[in-house]
């Protein structure tokens, strides 16, 4: 067993389980009677020694219920490329440092691919320079796109907010006896889960969306033309991922204006259902419209998935005891077992960071235009079940720092 | 006691209440052993003779149950102007011999101000050329913009979304620790009822948002500018209704681009988030995004306040009761008693027709940025409250024709 206290930081974009994994990897911490202290702003707190003391506030059950359903990173979030240690030996030094003053000798970083690369830079830092900190990474993102894991956590909780908008907004578009075309973008850059996972809005009641488009597969604007003309839906909802190309790879909301870039380099996309919507409105001519999910889709806590959320929880504790046990570089994931249950298993950061995890072909239609039943199969385990939500003055209560 | 059927139909933009509404038409129809007709999208079901008998299928509480809460217009919804009768007397004929064909002499309209200008005139005809038939107006609109009324049934739904949905993301604008402006557009055309609900985001853990600007006051951008650089919040959330207009009445979405008209001659308006964003990036050169809610302010139902929803019931009985009274041309309402309890009241379709209630003064700050605690007093009890939801696979159970 490793001795010392422990470190918790967030990054990367928010989720609405994020909270929820912090829970567990202070569960976690409180089990083995250690101190938890939680960086603010990501790997930033640690660089600037910004520090809280959880074991205050979260020794309130409470508070750590209502913790487990607050949406976004409550300890704050940082989009912060960590720099190679052969580039910035002080910063590095100035790191393990601060974790030194605060006798900090494992740490758990929550967050995406962008943020498992720093858990392994941190990690082989340590390694080599034997600075005695253990690091490890606990997924979260609503993209699904990490390696190596049967699915994020986080993404249970976005694919439920998307399917149940989505069987929503169809109710809204089939009250009219005119035809209509509603064209619904949802997040996703390179990797069409969260798109995907619209088709979990089809019931007994609605068969939207009538068409589904992920950026795994090129969409021509004359492919895009002859599916609509093809479908025989009154009122036909499509749901498109805010990455879709053309067939020359070109995203459609560049075809709209220009973009600028995130620190990563990464564009920064949107629009892609309002070039849709124009395109199908010059050629149908029938109402026509178009609806971005936004960010909604990863800070809408309060129908979330509990099978999201409890899972969530647990990858969290399983992490703090991971480093306790004095592993480190490594980044927890998911593995399915029967059906459906989940164990937890742990990967090489090098597996996991800056690498992405597409929808395989297996998922998407031959047609190019919808998911498959094996993605419905896989899917739909992950969106069952509701949080209990605490309400204060008719809406959600939330907890900040 | 009038003999004979009911029909009930539905009309004009969908909510999240308008089939509660209808529970309540269908349960008073019911309580008096009566059989009741939906005309399938509104008032064109009628004319077109297209009626659905809806004994059979609610005769099944769970139904009633499901219908409940399940978002936008069962029978279907249409935008109609009905012509005056001296216009065109031959279809007037017709909707009151489709009525006699089902012996209907009971027509219970929900609807907004529009289809209360329906209300009117079938009433009038009715009672000039002994049609026998009574015609009852019951209220839905998100926008809560109907005169004589305390509030409008789907208004408190469509507030709890904004004010959870405003929460929401004011938590995922926290996260980082470089200065933002989020602005946030919310549903109201002329009328910013709504749009003031963003002010129930409030809470012990966020002063979101910081800046509310209804459609009642002009906007220059000058003012904004200003009311920006005086605001100290770090991660700044705006929220605007989409009809907000600068000082020379101008609407802000119409500086950017042409719009559209709806078939009542309303401008179809989008984009006013967009183009505060365009003009705040621009002024301070910092992050600034815009989110749009969209439809889901009035489809979104698995957070519906049951307040609401429970009112909505009730005005629908009280409609049936009024009907089958003998009473016509007028449309039902809600005055607020005590702290808090609601009366149903009546009024004639005359003084409710085409008319817009708008946000008071008293309601507005005199900064003309915020809202008056006497709105969050009004507006609060509208939203407490949370319905049981029905899912099936894990995303809400619906109803559907």
């Amino acid at each position: 067993m490793i001795q010392g206290n422990f470190a918790v930081a967030q990054s990367g974009g928010p989720t609405s389980a994020i909270n929820a994994t912090l829970c567990g990897v202070i569960e976690g911490a409180f089990s083995q009677g250690r101190r938890i202290y939680g960086a603010v702003n990501g790997i930033l707190g640690v660089i600037n020694d910004s520090f809280t003391d959880l074991n205050i506030t979260f020794s309130n059950m409470d508070n750590i219920q209502l913790l487990k359903t607050t949406p976004s990173a409550y300890l704050g979030s940082c989009r912060y490329k960590l720099p190679a240690s052969e580039d910035n030996y002080e910063l590095y030094e100035k790191i393990f440092s601060n974790f030194k003053k605060h006798d900090v000798t494992m740490f758990i970083y929550i967050g995406g691919n962008d943020s498992m690369d720093t858990v392994r830079k941190l990690s082989a830092y340590s390694k080599k320079y034997n600075k005695g900190v253990y690091i490890v990474g606990v997924p979260k993102t609503i993209d699904n796109d990490l390696m190596n894991t049967d699915h994020t956590p986080g993404f249970g909780s976005a694919a439920k907010f998307v399917a149940t908008a989505v069987s929503e907004i169809a109710r809204d578009c089939a009250v009219y006896a005119d035809p209509s075309i509603t064209v619904i973008e949802i997040m996703g850059r390179n990797a069409g889960w969260l798109t995907a996972a619209s088709a979990l809005a089809r019931s007994n009641t609605s068969d939207a969306p009538h068409l589904i488009y992920l950026p795994e597969k090129q969409l021509s604007v004359e492919k895009l033309i002859n599916d609509v003309e093809s479908c025989k839906a009154r009122n036909m909802v499509i749901a498109v991922s805010e990455g879709i190309k053309n067939e020359n790879g070109e995203y459609f909301s560049n075809l709209a204006c220009n973009i600028s870039h995130d620190e990563f380099g990464h564009a920064q996309l949107s629009g892609s259902a309002r070039v849709v919507e124009n395109i199908l409105k010059e050629k149908f001519g029938i109402k026509t419209r178009s609806v971005e999910l936004n960010v909604l889709q990863r800070c809408s806590s309060h129908f979330a998935s509990r099978t999201d959320l409890d899972e969530s929880v647990k990858i969290g504790k399983a992490g703090a005891s991971a480093a306790s046990e004095g592993m480190s570089g490594i980044v927890m994931g998911f593995k399915r077992t029967g059906n459906y249950s989940i164990d937890i298993i742990t990967n090489n950061a090098t597996d996991v960071a800056n690498l992405e995890k597409k929808v395989p072909d297996s998922y998407i239609s031959r047609t190019f235009n919808d998911v498959t039943d094996d993605f419905i199969e896989y899917c739909l385990p992950l969106v069952q079940g509701e949080p209990s939500i605490i309400t204060e003055k008719g809406i959600p209560k939330h907890i900040a720092l």
